[in-house]
């Protein structure tokens, strides 16, 4: 409950490529809608900035001792999309750090929401956000040159809580629907063990309607123009919420334009679903990025910390910034606009709420 | 080579639920086609029949013996979808029948077309099939009451037949571009090495263009309207293939839509993509079932055995009645046109070719 603490504490942290670029967007916005209490001493921004490839790299580790301790003094999280390595990358292979932040500080939810209101989608995923593939992702095993492994993991917990968390949000909001998505049929052991799991607790929601989908025909159905009005909230193992999220997202105009909460018992964190596009930089394009994911984290974290007022404001000015970009081409990467003009075209907008 | 038999046998499986009603309609199909041939005794249809989910259960086999040794004595086989037993249904557990032919005759690669011409989206997908999370979908351990595992393969051998098969459809037709797709930087050991291999094979043809997705943006770079027609021929490990052709299939306009090749060395087997569909035969709409998803897959079975002309001219006329179904409603579930008139309306339609 943050109503009862004398100060939250706000940790930002840019992390690569874009990163610092749009987080520091969705920071000044938030500063803006948070200014009486940043100045009455009740809400604190704490800047980290060393949660950068290059500090990765120079101690090897997916998130430097020092920036996790400067994590975990913060309440909540703003955090840029951070570079992961992969073959070819000059970069040794360590751990992606949005992993690796997700394990240390135990945000087991992975909250993705999508709205197209157009067409009446308004979908929430329960994403499962450390276990699955994720929990041994790296303790995989080359038996030989011919043949190797890789493990999945669920425990009963871990399933549990995420299921809770969903049909919890589904009843707090009036939600009817809450569909299950598993590869039950082919993963038999830890997807059967989710969906069952996922199924027991349904049971406590006797007033919510559950149905399971295979992961395979739910990306048909997703955007299935006859069907994709009916899903609500969509609880997943891992890879599954992974996979459907980026896809759920290009509906909405693309994963630039989707944030997502991942949630623990102590602490939360918020975020793009999206890369830290390093080519932008490199091409010096970096000012042009859009900052609609990450505003749209920022939603998520003022409602978090029972902020609705302000989430309210903040999301109702993106509905119309985004919606009159499409129309106007006012900004964006294509037109010309910069990050910070649409960040003030955003304040501007809450202005006239 | 086909050319060199003296006599070619199709094997047709109906399957379960509408199985029977789509197979027999397609089947009606390939013998007008093949008409002089069957005549001269150059081309045998053989029915087999005992793939229903009553025989599973009886035996508690995914494929009862004598039916396995039927299938044996096929050249290639047509087969329309089979039910799994899933939780809740009245079934045991036995294992899905695609999944243990596609294991029982090595049919290692799963090729599976996606057309839209008015968008200028051409993809062929060349999904592993019979390793990934389907070698132990079955084997994976319930260690105690809270943690479960399952396994993922990858082999060497496995992999590169796969990617192999890829780069050369791609070089025989034109294409310009491969690109895979895995979760490396998760799955990093079996997808990791997936990649690595197909990397490799690709050296071998220079004139191709490689590139590669993870799995999790390429759902969404797939139905982006300015990335989509970019994308030709992409391989992938059995799972991400699963999960991406359904919805790349509903791009086209359904899982019902759409037709696959299951081939390996010896033996080649043709199906829909989608399941059974039981409860349009509890409800008696049977009789209306799509036959599309098969008659696709009849045309590639068609390519398959070197009848190239003959699977042109399905092609050509099945475009031609799916165009004017769409536009004219003239057939389909929701219309009242049945399997049977639309079976009639493709065969008049090749006349007029
Ligand atoms: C960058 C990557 C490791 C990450 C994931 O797989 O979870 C990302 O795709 C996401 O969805 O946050
Ligand atoms: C029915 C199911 C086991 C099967 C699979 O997962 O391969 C199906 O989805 C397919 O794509 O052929």
């Amino acid at each position: 409950d943050y109503s009862k603490l004398d100060k939250i504490i706000i940790g930002v942290c840019g992390g690569d490529g874009i990163g610092p670029v749009i987080t520091h967007e969705a920071e000044r916005v938030l500063r803006y809608l948070l200014a009486d209490e940043v100045k009455a001493g009740k809400i604190e921004f704490r800047e980290i900035d060393g949660l950068t490839i290059e500090n990765r790299v120079a101690c090897m580790k997916a998130i430097p001792d020092d920036v996790l301790a400067e994590l975990k003094e913060c309440h909540v999280i703003l955090k840029g999309p951070t570079t992961t390595p992969r073959a070819g990358d000059p970069w040794p292979n360590i751990e992606s750090a949005n992993v690796a932040m997700r394990k240390e500080l135990d945000l087991f939810a992975n909250v993705r929401p999508v709205k197209v209101p157009s067409e009446g989608i308004d979908w929430t995923f329960f994403r499962e956000n450390t276990e699955g593939a994720y929990t041994l992702g790296s303790c995989g095993t080359n038996v030989d040159d011919e043949l190797a492994f890789d493990f999945t993991v669920t425990t009963t917990e871990g399933t549990e809580r995420i299921a809770r968390l969903a049909y919890d949000y589904a009843k707090k909001n009036g939600k009817k629907r809450v569909s299950i998505v598993t590869k039950a049929n082919i993963v038999k052991t830890t997807d059967g063990k989710f969906l069952k799991l996922c199924q027991n607790i349904a049971k406590e929601y006797p007033d919510i309607t559950t149905d399971d989908w295979y992961i395979d025909i739910m990306t048909a159905k997703l955007i299935d123009p006859k069907r994709r009005k009916d899903f609500q909230v969509m609880v997943l193992p891992n890879l599954y919420g992974d996979i459907i999220t980026d896809e759920a997202a290009e509906m909405q105009g693309g994963v630039g334009t989707a944030g997502s909460a991942n949630l623990g018992k102590r602490y939360a964190m918020f975020e793009a679903i999206h890369g830290s596009a390093p080519r932008m930089m490199d091409e010096g394009r970096g000012c042009f990025a859009d900052p609609c994911s990450m505003l749209r984290a920022a939603v998520m974290l003022l409602s978090h910390i029972d902020h609705q007022t302000e989430a309210n404001k903040l999301e109702r000015a993106l509905d119309i910034c985004m919606y009159e970009e499409k129309k106007l081409a006012i900004t964006g990467r294509d037109t010309g606009a910069t990050c910070e003009e649409f960040g003030n075209y955003v304040m501007s907008t809450i202005e006239t709420l």
